[in-house]
């Protein structure tokens, strides 16, 4: 299959080279359209080779998920220093840039799919989405979430999830007002619940009483402000 | 496996009451769970006899899902008079009273896994999907709606679903709570795009002109404003 010298590599070495091969496919493509011999080719190695270090197209899948599923989780850490709206902002640009180098096959994972679906990788996605969530409660400075704002936390995660997915269908909003357009989400989000409920109003107030005369957060106020009038 | 005389039925009646009886057991339990013999017992019928009438467990499955789409996206149907925000308020009612009826069935379905992600299920829910989109373009009377309309409908649909999800795992805030959040999460996330675009300043400013005096739209931005005093 291949010219030249091929140098041998390592069990692992070659393992995490296809991974690294097929995560790079099925992130260009849908997951279904990518070949086992498209990823031997890339790879430069023969099709019974890819064989020997996977069983078959959807362990390769899942192997390529878990890496690109760490590699979200790590883009959600953020320092606990400085305005929560600056860090949120910085967070979601991170998030924007995975997916946009993930583009297809981050879109064929969440809206589901014969290639896709299984019970691992739901666990995957549903182990991403916790490490945003005690990620986010870890910012917050909250061990014990009251069931509202888990409820807050929970649903803006899949708001940024659904977000996302409408702008990769066909990128008509330039992403950075969305990223800044999300954080004001959480603020709005959290404002609605807030005004339902005593306790997540004192959350809300301890909070927003941190932040700083310029952030995201008071840009909001300001731009609602200047809508009313 | 029944005692006593059975009425013979006609094959499309036949049909329609076994959809009927796997529609309930999918919506009581998971689906995974639900066996044909089950199904089968509680129809009165033979485990051959379903066979004769659907192929396999997923056909009957899709069959039930079919109808519960189809009765999901009837109760969108809202009448285009009175206040905008008691229209969404009443949808929001009907939407959960059908959460409510399909509790692990939904769950199963909108969490994905082996006997619920297929192509076809996918379809059926994004079918619903769009029926609710279009109803509620209808609602704010835009035809063709530009990209950020877009982006906030669908992404409060989304966020509707996610509500739903977490409410149906403990039932932890009371469901007429979060009917009222959900209209004024529409409002809010409406207000944010509002806040970053002026075409979407000018919808919203036509519909909230719109809105009487007492409406839930209005009772937001009081419960905002005695938030921030």
């Amino acid at each position: 299959m291949t010219t030249g010298v091929r140098r041998r590599m390592g069990v692992e070495e070659r393992r995490q080279q296809l991974i690294g091969v097929a995560l790079d496919l099925f992130s260009r493509r849908s997951p279904d359209d990518v070949s086992i011999d498209e990823i031997a080719a890339a790879a430069g190695i023969s099709r019974p080779l890819v064989y020997h270090y996977f069983p078959g197209k959807q362990s390769l899948y899942e192997a390529a998920l878990t890496r690109a599923s760490d590699d979200l989780a790590e883009r959600f850490v953020e320092p606990q220093d400085g305005p929560l709206g600056a860090r949120l902002l910085r967070v979601m640009r991170r998030f924007f840039d995975f997916v946009d180098e993930h583009g297809p096959g981050f879109s064929a994972l969440m809206r589901g799919g014969p290639a896709v679906g299984s019970t691992k990788t739901n666990a995957l996605v549903d182990g991403v989405r916790q490490a945003a969530y005690l990620e986010i409660l870890a910012h917050l400075r909250v061990e014990e979430p009251p069931a509202r704002l888990e409820l807050v936390v929970r649903s803006w995660i899949s708001l940024a999830e659904s977000t996302a997915l409408i702008w990769l269908d066909g990128r008509r909003i330039p992403r950075g007002e969305l990223e800044a357009q999300l954080v004001h989400d959480f603020a709005a989000l959290a404002a609605v619940s807030a005004a339902h409920d005593a306790e997540m109003a004192g959350l809300l107030r301890r909070v927003f009483a941190e932040e700083p005369a310029e952030s995201p957060f008071t840009d909001l106020v300001g731009r609602l402000v200047s809508l009313a009038s």
